[in-house]
């Protein structure tokens, strides 16, 4: 029994130190190198290789190293192999934090004094209360819920949509696409954390911004497709829009004459907002190995048909 | 009775409107306007005027409109004249979010980020988690202790200084001069929110950063006159700090060529931490009068030998 790691070579290093004191007897090879194909039982990848049930045919499960599963070509996959998302503990508290950072800096008017110093303006904008600002999370699964408990502290009055109904303690939810535009109409900050799919590309558009406040803001922490780009240009040039915080793109990195680069009211980040981390994922995918093999439940497995 | 209010012309309607609402009978009266001098009983002010008890004959009670008294010329101030500095609840709320929000930015590497979206670059930084980080306060009074409350939930590794001794649960607290050393010594992002006052006047120096830990990162939310400015880009260039976020100096604004307006590792802000807000500080104003009138004890007051 082996595992092969098929992702960032830059972190592979982490990862192979992470499994070997968790794990010193299970053989961990990094792609290409893959010891006996037949002793492969488990990948753990960002995106599979050519061929994968012919080069494994023993492979019992694959793992995304991230929390989403948009990147995978399932078409590439054996229709019945179980793919399980990453679930480990770390990337929803980098994520909250990111989040709640992301949502303190568009409260406290970060964006527009980053251009004010980059102008050398020195100019005060007047403080408004938390407890005035309403921030919406688009998505409540583990990532939206750890995020609201992180923002809940600072008074803001919050609120969340999700596809199927959620009900979560002192914040206003709203559920499937019929109450979209009431989630909408009472968030100034907007956070998207939705998984990618057929169903949420290209959401974020100039429809959906005309449905917020005029002034509001957006977080963009789910996936660079969820976002028209050219209609966040033009909702920012209106002033329906006041400012963006964009962590992620279609495709990354963007290209140098990309117009988010540059603008005065985009603070654009390199997919960071949330990162798997090696020591926690590893635990995560012993323990969902150990699971499997004594058929217990297991958390984060993949439904095909939905893709998350 | 009066009160006679001196200080930002832009803000002054805002008070005006918040004593109207909370104290329709006070006259209220926005300097140089001062209605009849002898009836003025209480001034609201940044800075006092010229001949303050010739003018003001029957005056009781000042009150500063900020949190901080250093900007005050106290020798224009009657000796025996009580001085109470603004402890309305909004101050310490707002200052809580920037610390909480400048803490996250460092931890984030957001000053990196700003600086590697203005130079087209993509390149991510490793995420440590909160545990990993240790943020020290140095000045643990009202704002301080605001802060680490908001501060808590993420994790950090917190502890604080104060000039007397303090306990906070869950805080590591040093006091005094001879446990400085100490404190700076495990803080990887330092806070000052120290009371500007002869012994903290140019605290923030090349000898105090060389005593945390390399690559530490500074926030400064207390006054200009904390920071030895060219020290603070000397540590900057060695390396010794990673980056800061400034939120006031002396004088502000800066001018045109300070170093500051254009440094990669420093992102500034106009002094807006933390701010009154008029209506819940007239709340303050109209409650210690009253407290005052009936001789009780008043918060806020200040110690004329320490300046705070």
């Amino acid at each position: 029994m082996s595992i092969v790691y098929k992702a960032s070579p830059e972190r592979a290093g982490q990862w192979a130190a992470a499994f070997a004191r968790q794990a010193p007897d299970m053989p961990f090879h990094i792609w290409p190198e893959t010891g006996d194909p037949a002793a492969v039982e488990y990948l753990l990848l960002w995106q599979p290789p050519e061929r994968i049930a012919e080069t494994f045919p023993n492979l019992k499960m694959v793992f995304s190293v991230g929390a989403g599963v948009d990147q995978l070509d399932f078409d590439r996959l054996p229709p019945e192999l179980p793919v399980v998302r990453m679930l480990e503990p770390g990337i929803a508290e980098s994520m909250a934090e990111f989040v709640c950072m992301a949502a303190l800096m568009l409260h406290r008017d970060m964006v527009g004094y980053i251009d004010q110093q980059r102008r050398k303006q020195w100019r005060e904008i007047q403080v408004r209360a938390g407890s005035d600002r309403r921030v919406g999370i688009l998505g409540l699964g583990q990532l939206g819920q750890a995020s609201l408990e992180r923002l809940r502290p600072f008074g803001f009055r919050l609120s969340g949509w999700n596809r199927s109904p959620r009900r979560i303690e002192g914040v206003s939810t709203f559920a499937g696409p019929d109450e979209l535009p009431a989630f909408l109409a009472q968030t100034d900050i907007l956070v998207c954390l939705l998984p990618l799919t057929e169903a949420t590309r290209g959401l974020l558009d100039a429809r959906l911004f005309a449905q917020l406040p005029r002034g509001a803001a957006l977080i963009n922490v789910g996936r660079g497709g969820h976002l028209v780009e050219a209609d966040l240009l033009a909702a920012l040039e209106s002033g329906q829009l006041s400012g963006a915080l964009i962590d992620v793109l279609d495709p990354e990195p963007p290209a140098p004459e990309h117009p988010f680069w540059h603008h005065p009211r985009i603070v654009m980040t390199p997919h960071i907002a949330s990162m798997t981390r090696p020591e926690s994922g590893a635990a995560f995918v012993l323990d969902t190995i150990e699971r499997h093999r004594r058929g217990h439940p297991i958390a984060g497995l993949v439904a095909r048909d939905r893709r998350y």
